[in-house]
């Protein structure tokens, strides 16, 4: 069992990272305060895992929520089902959430947990690699509007995050490859070593050897630990995070939630990002398609969606939640490992990239 | 002018009282950071202070939502219209929200400032005297569920509270005595000066002379001030404040959100913990007729409605927000002025007193 820690005084809390955990009590009962637990999963992992983890919490008086499973089911309508049931079940504040999912069921639970009672105690158990790797840690919970990804939201840090590689097992092959996606995105903002050990890694991890995984799981972990440390409510190096991101925010609203898996959308938006470096000077073109050759070897998309316009990729970049009074703020590379955050971009500029982007596709 | 300031480190902010401020230009640029604000009112406030307030700001980029007026729309439907409002307008974390109105108006918009792209500035320019003297003042921010008051929400401080007396003087008679049920609540928990001193005062309260209200609302401010700076997110003696809540929120529920005024219904309130404390003897009941004689001047309840009963009170009870575990904890009084938090409530006793309660109304 490995554990990395969140650093934020008194919210600190670790992630447990290991094979066949999600049903171990003991490492619930440490993170549980009260008496009352509200498990919140959805459709797949009600079917997997929901069992095994009631019957673990059977010391605990517990209730279920399952949701309707994807992005498309992120909203403040979803976050109310979690409301109805709590007060249903009469849970006070001292109550515990537990989120069983991937990072649809982790930020609409964590923000449930967030505004219930104006703030009650949760933790995360993530079961996507994209979950373990990068939304269940680090606090940021929040749901979509019909006009904008993850506009409405908290900072609420979990008491722990149980990551089990033995759910990646289950996982459909296309959402493992998109968590992949947030693994890269690491190697990239600012740890070159890692790069190089998920690309000569990459046959391992793409047959789910759970040495590897873990590995995967653990550094990722601790680069976003480390991030979210220094800066938990992003006022700035936590940006970095957002490599990619900007421009993948704009692929998944314009082409409907949930049809582009997030991971598949920030991996198109991380290509775009470099090539965009690159058009400024930053990084060299031989880095641009060393980026595309290893999305391409897991089979992550390196262009945009066809049925998308620049315009409309340009006017959803310019409601990204980066942007300061009508300032956008992009994260660009100088090299792999060296990413840096780019202010004041021209607006002209942009579009003409993106142009030029969309007129390939 | 006189300024009260709520002392929380780096979240500190002033609440300025005074007449003739509501649309002063220089007393809002020194606490909007960007250059776009959404102003948030109701009907009410819409049509006396919104064009006043709009051209004073001017040399802002502004937009409006007019929320529907009253206690039973404040729900996550109502937040959501600022969601919409905010992302139609492109208003980025930058942007600043003024709540325009009593504490419906400043409870949701505080709350849709809290979620919206996980927290934006606020202004809070209360309009009510329950505003003025409460629910503006201390960052508690959310809105209603069909199953209990505030069960949504966020503690979200606002940038500063703008009060002016002036808007007191169109206030509905009503709604302005049920603010004077929160002026007198900071009388009862812990300053019997001032309890003395709002005795002999009521006269010229009642006949909204604007320096008694504004001394009332001076004194009742830093009360909360104090008690809010010494214990921000209620881990202790904040709770002190919701002196009579317990029951009122019971009495607000059960006749339905918006019959029974809020300050109405804690007026009630406050008289059954005053009783509820007399019948464990830790209060005289001379005392008890004192502060039922001060709400009845006043033209307050002194007992709950009649169409309630005992059992549906003490349900309603344990759902409240100071519920751990099935204890709860009500705030009851030794004293005019001195009160004290009493936990483990026996439930048999409760509910025979409520029994009690309710076959005299």
């Amino acid at each position: 069992m490995s554990t990395v820690t969140v650093d934020l005084g008194e919210r600190s809390y670790p992630i447990i990272i290991d094979t066949d955990i999600i049903s171990r009590t003991e490492i619930y009962r440490d993170h549980i305060a009260g008496r009352n637990v509200l498990v919140v999963c959805d459709d797949n992992t009600r079917q997997h895992y929901l069992q095994p983890l009631l019957a673990c919490l059977g010391e605990f008086n517990t209730a279920t929520v399952c949701l309707p499973a994807g992005e498309a089911n992120k909203n403040l309508d979803t976050v109310n089902l979690i409301f109805d049931e709590l007060l249903k079940q009469n849970f006070d504040r001292n109550c515990t959430l537990i989120a069983l999912g991937g990072g649809v069921v982790g930020d609409i639970c964590g923000f449930a947990a967030a505004a219930y009672q104006r703030g009650v105690a949760f933790i995360q158990v993530p079961t996507t690699l994209l979950a373990q790797v990068d939304s269940s840690v680090g606090g940021k919970t929040g749901v979509n509007h019909a006009l904008g990804k993850n506009m409405i939201g908290a900072f609420h840090q979990p008491q722990c995050v149980i990551a089990d590689m033995d759910t990646l097992q289950t996982l459909p092959v296309r959402e493992f490859k998109a968590g992949l996606a947030e693994v890269i995105k690491y190697g990239l903002i600012d740890d070159v070593d890692f790069f190089s050990w998920i690309k000569s890694e990459l046959p391992q991890l793409l047959a789910l050897e759970r040495h590897s995984l873990a590995e995967a799981v653990r550094r990722s972990c601790e680069n976003k630990a480390r991030i979210v440390s220094a800066d938990e409510r992003e006022q700035g190096q936590r940006a970095l995070l957002n490599l990619g991101h900007t421009f993948g925010h704009a692929i998944e609203t314009a082409t409907g939630y949930g049809v582009w898996l997030h991971g598949e959308a920030i991996a198109a938006g991380m290509c775009m990002a470099a090539r965009f470096s690159a058009s400024h000077g930053y990084m060299e073109s031989t880095k641009v398609r060393e980026i595309e050759a290893i999305f391409s070897e897991v089979g992550l998309p390196v262009q945009p969606p066809q049925n998308m316009t620049a315009k409309q990729c340009y006017d959803l970049m310019r409601r990204d939640k980066k942007v300061r009074d009508d300032v956008l703020t992009l994260v660009l590379m100088k090299d792999i490992g060296e990413s840096f955050l780019s202010k004041g971009h021209e607006h002209n500029r942009l579009l003409s990239f993106l142009q030029e982007c969309f007129s390939k596709t």
